[in-house]
């Protein structure tokens, strides 16, 4: 047993925590710092899909650990069990500890595996963000023939793509809402989704909930509440995460309306030296502050350049979460930044949504150019832009970030017809025709009316 | 003759007319309005390199003529030769008469025709934009060994690139500044961008001016003040454009400091019930509020989108342009929104730049991924963002609207270092190496010091 002590402590080594430990660095060069995280390598999360037919393996899907020894981060493997609060100190697994001045907490998220009948059968995965799991996985995928993949979400219909892309012949994603990624996008983005799966040889039982499992040992078949059956030799839960907080909890430190980690916009948690970050911090919308269940490294990444900004005096704010995604199947992308329209109603905006089509190229017969949909949703009376979402070629991933932008500042009808975006034949859409600002001027003419 | 009256009149057709137009329509749904311009087909005009190496014909490179008929725009084809703004009429060259309540001028920008001595020589050709002559230029390059292109400006470098893959064995480009593309960007990306056109087979003749065109009654060689002689079967003037402004200024419109047509922030011209956009209308600039010589059609695009709303009524002002542009030579491109250093530097800002370079996708062995550099400029007191410059991989040509976004909204470092950015490993760089927030954050650490 050891004790150590350094003057600002992050508990994990993903995306939130070691942002959060490069960005303690920026900003206070001159602190001690160290990264406590307890896998030996760490995974790019949401690069996880793409070991099983991309990139070919968990080691090519690795976070650098360089970013650490270039901002001088000290690094310990080794599993936190307990946190002492009132004595500012960490014990791990092997009895060490370590003392902090300020803390953060950057502990992330577990898949949800939720108790259906059979769930504890061979072979039911469960996407846990660590290289010998993920590696035995990819020798187990090796031999499937009929893999079923319980959840369209981003995750669901990634490994679904993968997965088919790496030769397994049979894929069936099974989604309990009548569309996949109705949680990410409205029905009609959703529906072209669908087909781009379909095409690619993805079976889609959606509207339809897992009954249970069944097999000897192993898992053998997936039986829906309909009756039907499907074969199965292996199956991967999709269907969410939920805020790893167990330590967190059992110290001491306060939860929010989702079970993650509460914290003000600050990141600062009920605990005054204790930030959180990231999956396992509670989020709150930017869109009216309610509690808001969003995961994405995106987001942590962002709540972990306040949190490490704030540790000595508050220097930045959360201004809640916008939500901003995307995906890709083959050279179709989609992407959503902010409310969809079912969002928006859920949450009881009176809103005036516009959407615009075309080429992302000028003229149309240039020969890389695809189509681009963009569809906008303001708020009535205001004007103000609450959300969009995109679908076509790959340029979505950094058009939706434009609309983040507009939705962060608040533009509005006409600060977004009036846009003054760059354009060219080889990279974007016309001006005249260019989607984002076009979406904007056909709201504002139904709000109008 | 024939004389006959529109509630609202555009002249010109290109990316300013036609939005107006558009714009007056979608605004005043009930108005009656008429587009006249000269040319009876209308070419995109960004997309004019593209004709002679990718698109293949200029009838491949038009503004259709649909939104017209689908907005309910009239449209006459004719020259408009005199403004009458006391009678609130138009006179076009064949003696017809045209009435208007609100007009619209937006007859663009002339290719600048330097009197170097030689330049009367054939085969000395400005860029109009005009089917016919782009035509005729088609069937004169496929007879052309060896072209000159005075001007490395982008449409100097855009059409050296698309003549050398048309398949043009000597291709030079002659340049007055030290380096091709250094009014649009700062000295390390118009290096990059110089490399991958001599990679490409162009020759570069930089810091250095054409002293005469010889030959007998065609060009035959370009004389450099260097006393060197390059051969040439034909030169392409591309060193930027002049408002087109005769018959405006000859109908009584003033003019503003750099010669094209003075309108103020709503885009109205001296003359109460006549507005101006495009290229043929004054600029001032987002920074500073001081003249500006910037011509693009996304500019154009914008202010007509101003031009067009205000017609009956203020509702948009124009924030004053930012200047947002892009350019591709093959799979490399750059961009870049508001100031580059140097424009900072000649306008007075104390400034801090930060720059953040790294792949384009997640982990970087995914199949496509490609480096991007993105450097970001800051008024080093307040953090705000003057300007970004990018250069990689397609995606800059969407990245750089982020930019100009933020530019829009005065965003500062923390605003950017905590951007709420959507990522995917399969579309854009991963959150944690962003380079966007990264760029401002390695600013904010300057300004910290």
């Amino acid at each position: 047993m050891s004790m150590m002590k350094k003057e600002i402590v992050v508990i994990g080594g993903s995306a939130a925590g070691l942002t959060a430990a490069i960005t303690a660095h920026r900003q206070y060069p001159d602190r001690s710092i160290l990264l406590v995280r307890k896998e030996e390598q760490v995974v790019i999360p949401c690069g996880i899909p793409y070991i099983y037919g991309t990139v070919g393996s968990p080691k090519k899907n690795l976070i650098p650990d360089a970013p650490l020894e270039a901002n001088g981060i000290a690094l310990t493997v080794g599993e936190v069990v307990g946190i002492d609060t009132a004595g500012s100190k960490l014990e791990l697994d092997n009895g060490d500890e370590i003392g902090y001045e300020r803390l953060i907490v950057a502990t992330g998220s577990l898949p949800a595996m939720p108790p259906i009948p059979g769930f504890d059968k061979g072979d039911i995965w469960g996407i846990y963000k660590e290289v010998p799991l993920l590696t035995e996985l990819q020798t187990r995928l090796q031999s499937v023939n009929k893999l079923v993949i319980v959840g369209g979400g981003f995750i669901g219909i990634e490994f679904a793509d993968e997965c088919k892309k790496a030769g397994i012949e049979e894929v069936t994603v099974v989604e309990f809402l009548p569309h996949c990624l109705m949680l990410a996008f409205d029905e009609e983005f959703a529906v072209e989704a669908e087909k781009r799966l379909q095409d690619r040889g993805i079976r889609l039982k959606t509207g339809v909930k897992v009954a249970r499992f069944e097999g000897e040992t192993h898992v053998e078949r997936v039986v829906l509440e309909t009756g039907e059956t499907i074969e199965a030799d292996l199956v991967i839960m999709g269907i969410g995460a939920v805020a790893n907080v167990k330590v967190a909890k059992e110290s001491g430190l306060k939860l929010g309306a989702t079970g993650a980690i509460a914290v003000d916009r600050t990141m600062k948690t009920s605990v005054p030296n204790i930030f959180a970050c990231g999956d396992c911090a509670e989020k709150i919308s930017f869109f009216g502050g309610v509690p808001s269940p969003l995961k994405l490294a995106s987001i942590a990444a962002s709540e972990a350049r306040i949190a490490g900004a704030n540790l000595y005096g508050i220097r930045r704010e959360n201004i809640g979460t916008i939500g901003v995604w995307s995906t890709a199947i083959g050279e179709f992308a989609l992407a959503c930044g902010g409310l969809t329209e079912s969002m928006a109603k859920k949450a009881g905006y009176d809103y005036v949504a516009g959407t615009a089509m075309g080429p992302n190229r000028h003229p149309g017969c240039m020969p890389d150019a695809e189509n681009i949909t963009i569809k906008l949703l303001f708020e009535r009376r205001t004007g103000v832009l609450l959300g969009g979402q995109l679908m076509g070629s790959k340029s979505v991933g950094e058009l939706v970030n434009v609309i983040s932008a507009c939705i962060q500042k608040r533009m509005t009808f006409d600060d977004i017809a009036t846009f003054q975006i760059g354009t060219h034949p080889a990279l974007t859409s016309s001006p005249i025709a260019y989607q984002l600002v076009n979406a904007a001027e056909m709201a504002f003419m139904k709000a109008a009316k």
